[in-house]
């Protein structure tokens, strides 16, 4: 029997928001684990509150008893875990994830090879600087740090375009079945949350079990 | 610095309720986990029915649009990556959990000897066997391949305290900051979902990070 990489490219599809701190996280990781294995990792925005408040019905973690206190402790584990820092409460004001995620997904089409550097940037204001980046300001300088030229920013947050592009995005997330973030699909094998990302080597390691 | 296993006697508290999947799963290694380091385990009932019904307002997984396919798809690969066979449908009628766990609250309070074997039976009666056990006979047939004395598991049936005795065990085990099955605390640290299994070993072998 032939193996599945010899008759199939394979690619990872990380999905994520970012307003998720576990999203974060996984994104310092998962771009190691495809070149490990030299698949292509391919990066998609999703929205939280469409896919877990809008269609799953779910509260956001923060609003969730219990949840609320165990996502604390849980994520500070992680960090120690991971050496990573994290610059901003994971119970204080969030972002307006929107502005960030439009400019992220219009790159995706129009800019590809800035849209990773750029997600990256905002990334890492939002979580270790503990930035707002549902300021165009924000974005802009974030940009900047990616090496994304002014005008392409500019034009990435002022498109009509990028709302419905996100929108996409998500749609064709949902039908696959993603739903949280960080969100991985490989052979179309589901796997949701930071945790599974050695799960997720494993898979790939076995060439699916 | 002395390490903390010279100092406390240390414990590993894990928390299940009988219709979760994913708590009869790890019910099947936490026993093991604690033997190989050593370190008690102790296993409390808890409803999800309850702690994750009623205190954090969400639904049944099962229930959850995306959440359930996906949970159809993380049971599968877990069980063949253990080894395990499930005798009954994820999304087929469920057991009510009451008669069970008020059993298994009771044992562990007046016949202790027999309350895992019992947990154990019950278990594997339900999600190996498909039985139904909210069924009393079921339960008595369970009591017995676990070696409890017929009269021992007619007591625990038809007692008034085993309501409370039950619901006892879940308020010390939300005042923990305890919600899902399976839900593991080893020095105080709280570690949720049968993935969690691997994480948990490291916490100890590495007293604690």
């Amino acid at each position: 029997m032939q193996s599945r990489s010899e008759t199939t490219a394979r690619q990872i599809d990380f999905y994520f928001d970012f307003i998720s701190p576990y999203g974060y996280l996984a994104s310092l990781r998962i771009d190691e684990i495809g070149a490990r294995y030299g698949i292509p990792v391919a990066w998609h925005p999703i929205l939280i509150g469409v896919t877990v408040l809008k269609i799953m019905g779910l509260k956001p973690l923060m609003e969730t008893p219990l949840k609320r206190d165990y996502v604390v402790r849980e994520i500070a584990r992680y960090c120690r875990r991971h050496g990573v820092t994290l610059g901003r409460p994971l119970d204080g004001p969030m972002m307006n994830p929107l502005p960030a995620g439009r400019a992220f997904a219009w790159m995706l089409r129009h800019a590809p090879e800035h849209a990773r550097p750029f997600a990256r940037a905002v990334f890492d204001a939002y979580w270790r600087e503990g930035r707002d980046l549902s300021v165009a300001e924000e974005l802009r300088a974030a940009a900047r740090i990616a090496g994304v030229p002014d005008e392409m920013i500019a034009a990435a947050l002022s498109s009509e375009e990028a709302s419905a592009l996100l929108r996409e995005s998500i749609e064709r997330a949902v039908a696959r079945g993603v739903f949280g973030s960080p969100f991985v699909l490989v052979d179309d094998e589901p796997f949701f949350g930071v945790d599974k990302l050695e799960l997720i080597e494993e898979w790939i390691r076995c060439n699916g079990w």
